[in-house]
């Protein structure tokens, strides 16, 4: 007898049930539907890719958390960490035969080596949205548009889209007297603000000899609106922010979603433009969606030049937050089942079950002859609202009792009223 | 300068562009929406698995095929090789609260390190549907009758489900003198008919001291029906087979799709009852979706038996027959293509489309000021059938010019019939 290998699965990585993925197809269909109303295109790029294509892009702490090795045929390998540089190897094969601006879609998991956590898995799905190849603003605005259609139709409450500006956030530093080379230190420092507070950042500003760090800190802190916000920082360069606003507005996102957020500095020292965030203060989980402009997206796969904006919605943190906030409805796959009371009646279950089927009415079939409290609990466990009951009786009259799981109620009709009867209880 | 890395992708693995993708996600839905109808649920389990769940179950063969490597963190690692041992696990450990019988449909990548060519690829996606915990055989004719619907709705011809039974073969080989040790070796030879021939099958038969070799594969060659076929297996056991016939028939399926193929061996060392393979002959792709009857799928990974019939449609395939029979049709993903005719314009054409989207008309906006010739071929690019075009004219009398590019027609009217003028264009 061979040993039991044990069932387990690796830390960081998720089996996903009936009622879980029945969730995740509905909130995958509802980003992707949210993308296509825009007119983005989809693409899929491979998991395995030459090693070279993945690492080098990230960073040193990108590339130990990268999932790489040798195949048997001696191929260095690589999973994707990201979806960005995917599509960045991709434009550089395509774009001669892309419409531009390219508008893509992206949906497919990514992996990283990290320490598993809430909302941070080693094995997950990203979902991406980017326009390259075009400069307009236009494009920015319309990428807040979507984040904010697709938070609010998911009825997530309290997000906030969070925007900054890489050309105000220069023109602030230099006046605070930070020199070019220091900017994207002073970024990285200042990005510490969420995890270790203004005082250490303020500390930490100082001993890389950042003069006045308070006051820059002063005057990068949100104001209560961004009206306000602007208005202290209208010496500094705000033209960028201001017309962002303007065209979100006048595509109906209300102004109470969209804050101007100066000490918003991830990504700054890699977007070249607007930085966007979205977070939920309440739910504790971190950025739910981030990206911005960038320029020179696929500079590394060819000698073209693409600059876009785009951002990657964090699909796994989406789905605990709707969890977080009952957000989130398990449905039935079957609406009937169609009970079996003996092997003698297979003929007539199954003329009914091919009567529900042609009628497009998702239906399940009872296999075998089991005791009826058995088959009615099979129907609970799956949720399924109506119940099929065709006994010798109902066979010799040509009727169904057609029992309605919810109320318990049952009802005995002709057989060829069944689906009139179906379709229209919820009428 | 950093030097350029090849934007290449490794043999085996694909791109899939817009086009494609439209496609791809269209009859993946399309499979969906056929398993849903018959009641099964959706799981999904990890890419990345611990080697040991997946080595060791396919043979030294599978084992050599499979995707295996050592992690970061020194654990060995595995890529699946098929949904089947995923789903064994996955059984192994929710089998206390699962529904019993269990239908579970899984849709998938999965890797095999095989020489790349025609309809084989090393990562590809695989469909599977499988009920198990119920012995009837209602459960194979409900399997049948999906194949039916999967294709039939496909559009795909010349389709046939052939089917075979273990125990039909058992009783065969026995009564053509194939000890019991010596049947498996014999299945494995007679399933190289399609690759070798008649003859070298019975020639290798012969050297495996079958007797009667050529008499056995007269018996078991298909007669011109499958009622012939069955006719002359009456003096062994067709039982099984008969039955099934007949419920697949009362299931709605013409007998005409399914063949009694008592050649097919395939799988049947594997499977312990009904074998079931789809193929569509004229396409020369082999076989397109596969299957049959196991018994005991988790024993490797708990002390549970469960019995279960399920079969694999090969994605990647059905693709490429769809293909060439020529049953795919691309999709256009916007309907509209608001234009830029300049700057001065972006508040009128911002609110056009802020209606378009609000009218649930999936829409696009021209980021820049282009020529219109440019605008115009960005549209035919994207296949969008409607072009609206908002100038100064046109704004002063809050009209739009709507071009259909199909016929190249186009008409100004008022803005407030806009989306009463779409939605009923094909009407």
């Amino acid at each position: 007898m061979s040993t039991i290998i044990p069932p387990t699965i690796l830390k960081g990585t998720r089996d996903f049930t009936p009622s879980q993925m029945r969730q995740r197809q509905q909130i995958m269909q509802l980003l992707q539907n949210a993308f296509e109303r825009y007119g983005f295109d989809p693409i899929e790029t491979p998991i395995l890719n030459p090693a070279e294509t993945i690492l080098g892009k990230y960073g040193e702490e990108g590339d130990r958390l990268t999932y790489s090795f040798q195949d048997n045929g001696g191929r260095q390998v690589a999973l994707p960490y990201d979806l960005t540089v995917p599509f960045a190897r991709y434009v550089a094969v395509y774009w001669r035969d892309l419409p531009m601006p390219f508008k893509r879609y992206q949906m497919q998991r990514v992996w990283r080596a990290e320490k598993p956590q809430k909302g941070r898995l080693r094995e997950f799905y990203q979902c991406d949205v980017d326009v390259i190849g075009a400069n307009s603003l236009l494009c920015e605005a319309e990428i807040i548009r979507i984040i904010y259609d697709v938070f609010t139709q998911l009825q997530i409450s309290g997000f906030k889209i969070q925007i900054n500006s890489r050309k105000l956030m220069n023109v602030i530093l230099r006046q605070y007297g930070v020199t070019e080379a220091q900017v994207i230190p002073t970024l990285r420092i200042i990005d510490k603000l969420n995890k270790i507070g203004q005082e250490a950042v303020i500390a930490e500003l100082t001993t890389n000899s950042i003069k006045n760090a308070a006051d820059l800190m002063t005057v990068l802190a949100p104001a209560a609106t961004t009206a306000e916000t602007l208005k202290r920082l209208e010496q500094f360069d705000t033209t960028e922010l201001q017309q962002v606003l303007d065209y979100v507005t006048q595509l109906g996102v209300p102004a109470e979603c969209v804050q101007v957020t100066p000490t918003l500095a991830r990504g700054l020292d890699y977007y070249t433009g607007l930085v966007i965030e979205t977070v939920v203060p309440e739910a504790g989980l971190g950025t739910v969606c981030a990206g911005g402009r960038y320029d020179n997206l696929c500079g590394t796969f060819c000698d073209q030049n693409f600059s876009g904006v785009g951002v990657s919605f964090g699909f796994e943190r989406i789905m605990l937050l709707l969890e977080e906030q009952a957000n989130l409805k398990t449905n039935a796959s079957a609406q009937t089942l169609v009970t079996l009371f003996d092997q003698a009646l297979i003929p007539a279950v199954l003329a009914l079950y091919q009567q529900l089927q042609q009628a497009n009415i998702a239906s399940e079939l009872y296999f075998q002859p089991d005791k009826l409290q058995k088959q009615l609990k099979y129907a609970n466990q799956k949720q399924i609202p109506f119940v099929l009951l065709l006994g010798p009786d109902e066979q010799a009259a040509k009727t169904v009792t057609v029992k309605y799981m919810v109320t318990g109620v049952q009802k005995t009709i002709p057989q060829q009223q069944l689906i009139e009867y179906i379709q229209g209880f919820y009428v």
